[in-house]
């Protein structure tokens, strides 16, 4: 009888709801997870209580922590303590202040580090073109641009591997996201979302990403299990 | 009497020979010098007091020294501690075990990030094709891909700014590089390259990246002003 090994996938999980999600769908489309959190210094360190969370219900292969210093330049409302973060829940048209110069850039290159290690090809992000919009690094000619350049970056690459940068909730909204989890058995009461969470992971509740993330709940239907502060 | 001002760019200084160049390469064309150490868990921290002594000499507007924490993943014998560093000086065909998987990916995505945040298009990096031929992120396809992904994962990319990736070391042998830097001025003995210096910054003699340093200064005709640990 000849064995069938399952593809590795390194996964970006960041504790959040859409990571998260990514993290079930790479596992029901079939691959060996081994799950990447990325301290970067923001703000809401309670994210990555959340990702080791998440990373033991999944019961991955791997779950590491990298560091990287990204809060060392600022620029960036989740990074740099001296920027406010927006509570205003506007329309905008520009990039906003949450936006962390380079972000997706610097997760996806420590994912494809350990990639090569492990030798997996296929990295998942949860990268989102309807509520990101504004975020260059969440946009398909970056994730192509990321892509080409694994496969040249790389000694597996330029010995044959293929690298695939896989973005699956790229063109759903967060109420489909959600609806995609919960029918995967994720409980996104383990998740934490908000760009100012308490050391408890509690959500405030007033924030953009709370904003997003409660809006998506109610438009999917779903009970809101998330842990807030106050209520 | 209208201001001329500068144009800034972020060099990519590890503290050794081939990125010290480059910082002085750099700075003879006109740039504002922001200079960028990775401590990315390497064997050879020395380097990083040779980047603080190299950074002074040429008097930077801004070094910053940044964390990535490659070690974290293994798969090199400069990053991981089970594995040895080779001494035989042997040829080589394939890509060496010092190759450190995704480590100009990672420099430059931490570079890119910093550069946009200060206003920085213009990146430099001592990625060399004659000596480290083998490793694939030293060479042009990757530092084109690379060059191509900064413009459309930032903020500033998108918004018209046009990044460019310098390689001003790359076709250079390192006889060449050591005569450019001597006419630039460059104290090489501030600089370690050493892949096992000691806590000093005295360098083993024996290693693979000693003997190509020693090699260049026999080459160039310039005095070895490196500190060995004997001798």
């Amino acid at each position: 009888m000849t064995g069938y090994t399952k593809p590795k996938a390194v996964v970006l999980l960041s504790g959040g709801l859409d990571s998260t999600t990514v993290l079930a769908e790479t596992a029901a489309r079939g691959y060996q997870l081994y799950a990447l959190t990325v301290a970067y210094g923001q703000r809401h360190a309670a994210e990555i209580a959340a990702a080791k969370r998440v990373a033991r219900a999944f019961a991955v292969v791997e779950h590491r922590i990298a560091q990287a210093s990204l809060d060392a330049f600022g620029g960036s409302a989740l990074t740099d303590a001296a920027l406010a973060v927006p509570e205003d829940g506007s329309t905008r048209t520009t990039i906003p202040i949450t936006y962390v110069p380079a972000r997706n850039t610097v997760l996806l290159a420590l994912a494809l580090a350990w990639a090569e290690v492990v030798g997996a090809t296929d990295l998942f992000i949860g990268a989102n073109a309807v509520d990101y919009s504004g975020y260059p690094d969440c946009r398909p000619p970056f994730l192509a641009a990321f892509e080409h350049l694994a496969n040249v970056a790389t000694k597996a690459g330029v010995e044959g591997a293929r690298y695939r940068v896989h973005a699956p909730l790229l063109y759903l909204s967060k109420a489909e996201i959600i609806r995609r989890g919960v029918a995967l058995g994720v409980d996104y009461g383990l998740t934490v979302s908000c760009y100012q969470a308490d050391a408890e992971g509690r959500a405030c509740g007033r924030c953009d990403s709370c904003r997003l993330r409660a809006a998506g709940f109610a438009a999917a239907g779903v009970p809101d299990p998330t842990h807030y502060q106050t209520g």
